[in-house]
């Protein structure tokens, strides 16, 4: 399996190519629309034609590629059901998998920082999954904010606890974002570490921390969350009207 | 073997961890002073004691965590020869192997970007070589700059096409920079898809394409370079003295 970690600086968002060169064919997790140059010059490169492009979520924080990477490939947008996205060619539901050649994404719905939120295991033919995409639930040594998009702090704990945290400890966590520069972490780490969640914390106490946070709104929630609900094809950006000409 | 890639924002460093589990030890390649707590802080979770700090040559754009890393832990700085740092504990050259735990890191010399620039191949147990730490001579579809630090076009092409491209096409290039969110390449895209050093580009064209980049020189080059051949402890910085205080 050709795997790639792509990074956004400015949204600190991953995005992550996933690709079977035995049929030349490739998935794209959380895309962002400033890249979608980059991404399919990576594709290209390597070989791959994009079949799927999968969200975590509806992001707040930056605006997908989806839409123009679907018009531009003819790939078939995936958006948990629950996102509120009607632009999704396939609404994705827990249970459910994505499969890319001898790679399969199995969904795990893992609501708490949205409600629609889920991450994806990945397994590559007969071989057990040893990869979790995540999302926003849970991050190296953090996890998303609960406060908007119907977050619910104890939502996210269960989530972590029960679809996450019950994963083998070698299973490698890959998150949609990282702001200090890690890029990998494994749920063994994270039940130990991760100080919102992990360790001697407490559901209560974390209910607690996540409520006490009060942080700024994003920078792009206003543009973004439209945006993102038709899968990057609204709001400002690069091809999206006359407005921008 | 452990193996993680941190990130830098500001200056897009990579710094890499390479940790051996079963003897507890763990090396650094590439550290920002900026982030010695938060590596400090990995190994510690990670259980692992650090045994050696390396650079891939002396930086110009960001300061070194080398020094302060060695007087917190005890480990030893290595340091190429060719680069001018007499604050190493280990001056490297080519065919030296820095070994911790089961891990080796062979030293090539790749100059160029600077005259002391070294690659680090490498490998774990009796497993052949799968990743080489290029430091600045080969970027993930790019390559350092060669216009101070005795850099030499002719001399940087050389040192990639006899040292790195004639290792085996599925060795994964892990650079010490980038600045278009990409992490990780292959010796076999490079050799394909290098804009600069690969394809059908030949030496002339590079040495000309180079000469005429005409970039602004880093803008922490008068602090980095006099800092970085202290491994770090001198000009500003977190605990350099009273004027910080």
């Amino acid at each position: 399996m050709i795997f790639r970690q792509l990074f956004d600086r400015e949204s600190c968002t991953y995005t992550y190519l996933l690709g079977d060169p035995s049929v030349g064919r490739a998935a794209l997790v959380d895309t962002v629309r400033e890249h979608v140059g980059r991404d399919l010059g990576l594709l290209e490169e390597l070989g791959l034609k994009l079949g799927a492009v999968l969200e975590t979520h509806v992001h707040a924080d930056h605006v997908t590629g989806a839409g123009e990477l679907r018009r531009r490939t003819g790939a078939t947008c995936h958006v948990p059901r629950l996102g509120g996205a009607p632009c999704a060619d396939v609404p994705l539901g827990d249970g459910d998998v994505v499969r890319v050649g001898e790679i399969a994404l199995h969904v795990l719905a893992t609501p708490g920082h949205t409600s629609g939120c889920v991450s994806y295991l990945v397994s590559w033919g007969d071989a057990a999954a040893d990869r979790v995409l995540t999302g926003d639930a849970l991050l190296v040594r953090g996890c998303g904010r609960t406060d908007f998009q119907e977050g619910d702090a104890g939502t996210l704990w269960d989530s972590v606890h029960t679809r996450l945290f019950t994963l083998p400890d070698a299973t490698r966590v890959y998150p949609a974002h990282d702001y200090k520069g890690m890029s990998v972490s494994t749920i063994g780490e994270e039940k130990r570490h991760n100080p919102r969640l992990g360790g001697a914390r407490t559901r209560p106490e974390f209910i607690e921390l996540m409520a006490a946070l009060d942080l700024p709104a994003p920078a792009k929630i206003a543009e973004a969350l439209p945006a993102n609900r038709a899968c990057g094809d609204a709001g400002t950006g690069p091809d999206t009207g006359p407005e921008r000409m």
